[in-house]
């Protein structure tokens, strides 16, 4: 049977000014985790949240992680909190994060970054409002709107909100994997709201990732950067031998030219083809978001295919070289080419850094050059596919249908989320990633947005998603 | 007959001290031309040698270049000076440079960079010694050593020093094609003192520099940064294109692989072929100043051949692209490849720009990548080869076995001072390179000296030079 939900959504949209101002109040904290001076404004934003549950009635708690490693910077804390504790309801393990991306005006922003900015078309603008405010305060305002109505709360809440999502997470594998079973030892599901719509129009369910494995070529020849007029002509120099590597590698449309990655991908099923015809997405969108034509494929589904499960590779830049505006005549001593691959199942992690180092050092060896080579992993996280036939997804599919009208697209990311799998693998249950926020919001630009629309509505899903999910027969 | 010059010389070992005092005065001010902030310290350095050549007697003036262009700062001024206005006498014009490239202790230097500091060994230490200060003090060393000495100038002395040598020589060329025919009328010959022997023992005259053409290769795609997550595999990379396009226009062994280049290069003659052997230079002392052995060649003559006669291609670095260390996602939307060729006779600029520009614009569309690519140079400098038989070189040569004890070597430079070629075509007469420093004397690295030895006989070859071009027959 299909939960009341009436008196929950009209106490929304009663409170829906209240939530703004409550955004307001989390926007107007800088709580930028990549920039030093800013800490303070992290771990401030973190004692709001800690402050903010407390008073909605839930048990929260503030995790030191100790120093930031190569600082004298103290991470800011990771928020745990419980709300209810009933034996009878099934309890949901949300995660979100705290800190926001750098933002200054002299960016290029209409608005003040840090001063949320209503639009009459409903934008509310200001940095995090999407990414990933918005959505952490979603399941605080869900709490106080159940009070308001004076509706029993379905499922008992647990929060893990993080402060340096933003700069690597740092510290949050650890003490998930050693809360899986503790804290969150009562956890039957997880949700993670930090992704956004594929599109404007319709809301999605997000049941897969990339993984990223992100490599270094280190090549060196003299002892110092050399003099051009002086030594050109006349010493292997370390940039040639660069870039005729990295343009080994892949090919202009794409094609990983490395032996042995395209045979690891998993192979298309039937299945699987007819999923992408219908998912709400044109190429007239990606050319928009693209901000060009300059794409490899011209339909759809050879695109959604390449974003959602083959393997990328893409050349990041070359650290060392000369790299500012105006001409330098260096001949670099050391040069350190970046690339990483995006990987799908089901490839291996191990497998492919071989696979890799294999293809470079051959790579290297063709050229005969003087110069000494390296290559190696800066980091490896794994690909995470889930099952969107899972309970997790089915009571998120009811309820983005009772909120939206519509029925949500079920879809993968290209981009990696390497605590999603984290999640899943310490607490050994479902993770469902279920986006408040849509494709346009700018989450990393400048005129980072969240539509007043998809917040209130977003508020309304993740309370509706709680009641389904308490509901949803496990299968 | 060979000039009188014992009563010089003692003259020139006897006030030794008081001219390493001046060269202390000179070090001490911090004329760094790159760094707005020292502008004022690169001007009061004009101020100074204003100055002083005004109380050695000589007509000194400041010649104002007004604003540095995108700047709102003003160009430190030419200081132009006339020492000796006798008709019966030979004019000579020299030119130096009294700025210096940045320094600071913190970039590893073992003394304060500003402090001229005197080693056992006879090293002076301090940024500018060598380059290009202590030169240009030989020029004014050199006449007060005659008024002490009460031995008449030989020669009509013109000197033009400039503050911005190490920033662009910003307006430089400009005054001099202006006093090409008035200042700097009634010049016979030029003679240069900035640069290096081309090792510690022998001392050498330079009669040859190459030239550098610095072109860019933008390429281009999307409207902005891309995340490779969401965009890797399905979206054309700008920076997959440019490896390979920078891959394709050399040769990891050098040879540059454009069309057209080596058809340009003026044949080894016979009489050249046997040039080098004589030459003081080794592969140990090579591999030393590369400091590592990763050269090209194995012998002596096919390297010096390399770095003199032959035209080089380096690639300098990628703007736009991700430089820094660590590592990030990013796809960049523009990068600029950035690489110069090194040009020699008879290699012409415009012929070879448009057969790197045909080059270029083939091996991008063969890609066929759908970004798209713009090649073109940011600048061009020719190359300058003078005759070492001129009278002018024949007076230096003689100066120098007379000071040093030893024939010097005729040598060549794989560097450029364009405004070596400048002068040469503004006056329309012959320049010759005439250096104080050796090759170990690191002018733009850390701990750059000049050894004392060599500033003092350098004073007394210059002053040598004066004596001996005066009397040279014009052949
Ligand atoms: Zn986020
Ligand atoms: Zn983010
Ligand atoms: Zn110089
Ligand atoms: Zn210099």
């Amino acid at each position: 049977m299909a939960p009341q939900l009436d008196g929950y959504f009209k106490q929304v949209d009663a409170l829906s000014d209240r939530f703004i101002e409550r955004l307001r109040e989390a926007v107007a904290i800088p709580s930028v985790s990549s920039e030093p001076a800013r800490r303070p404004d992290v771990v401030r934003m973190g004692h709001y949240l800690r402050d903010q549950l407390t008073k909605l009635g839930a048990v929260a708690e503030l995790r030191e992680l100790g120093q930031q490693p190569g600082t004298d910077l103290n991470l800011p804390p990771i928020v745990l909190a419980r709300y209810g504790n009933d034996k009878n309801k099934r309890t949901i393990l949300v995660y979100g994060h705290y800190d926001v991306q750098p933002a200054e005006k002299s960016d290029g922003w209409d608005t003040e970054p840090f001063e949320l900015t209503v639009k009459e078309d409903g934008r509310l603008c200001g940095r995090g409002s999407t990414d990933d405010k918005g959505p952490v305060l979603g399941w605080l305002n869900a709490i106080e709107a159940h009070q308001k109505a004076g509706i029993d709360f379905p499922v008992n809440l647990l929060m893990c909100f993080e402060g340096m999502e933003e700069y690597g997470s740092e510290g949050l594998e650890d003490l998930v994997n050693e809360e899986g079973k503790k804290y969150f030892a009562d956890a039957d599901a997880v949700c993670i709201s930090d992704n956004y719509w594929l599109g404007t129009e319709r809301p999605c369910l997000t049941y897969g990732l990339r993984g990223c494995n992100y490599y270094s070529i280190e090549i060196s020849g003299p002892g110092a950067d050399l003099h051009s007029g002086v030594f050109g002509g006349l010493a292997h120099e370390p940039m040639t031998d660069l870039v005729r590597v990295m343009g080994s590698l892949v090919e202009p449309d794409g094609t990983i030219n490395i032996p042995g990655i395209a045979e690891q991908v998993a192979p298309v099923t039937a299945d699987e083809e007819g999923l992408y015809d219908n998912i709400a997405f044109t190429m007239e969108t990606l050319h928009e978001s693209l901000g060009s034509k300059t794409t490899i494929f011209d339909d759809k589904k050879k695109t959604l295919m390449a974003r959602w499960r083959m393997p990328s590779l893409s050349l990041h830049g070359v650290e060392g070289a000369f790299s500012a505006p105006g001409a330098k005549t260096v001949i670099p001593a050391k040069v350190i080419g970046k690339f990483s691959i995006r990987t799908v199942p089901n490839m291996e992690i191990e497998k492919t850094n071989e696979l890799v180092y294999k293809f470079v050092e051959e790579s290297f060896k063709k050229l005969n050059s003087k110069n000494t080579m390296k290559v190696y992993a800066q980091h490896c996280g794994n690909w995470w596919v889930s099952s969107p036939k899972h309970w997790n997804f089915e009571a998120a599919a009811k309820a983005t249908e009772r909120v939206w009208g519509v029925k949500p697209d079920f879809t993968r990311e290209g981009g990696s989320i390497p605590i999603t799998l984290t999640f899943q693998e310490a607490t050994g249950k479902n993770v469902l990633l279920l986006p408040m926020g849509s494709s346009t919001d700018g989450a990393h630009s400048i005129n980072e947005k969240l539509d007043k629309k998809n917040y209130i509505e977003g508020i309304k899903l993740l309370g509706a998603y709680l009641h389904y999910v308490a509901e949803e027969p496990m299968n």
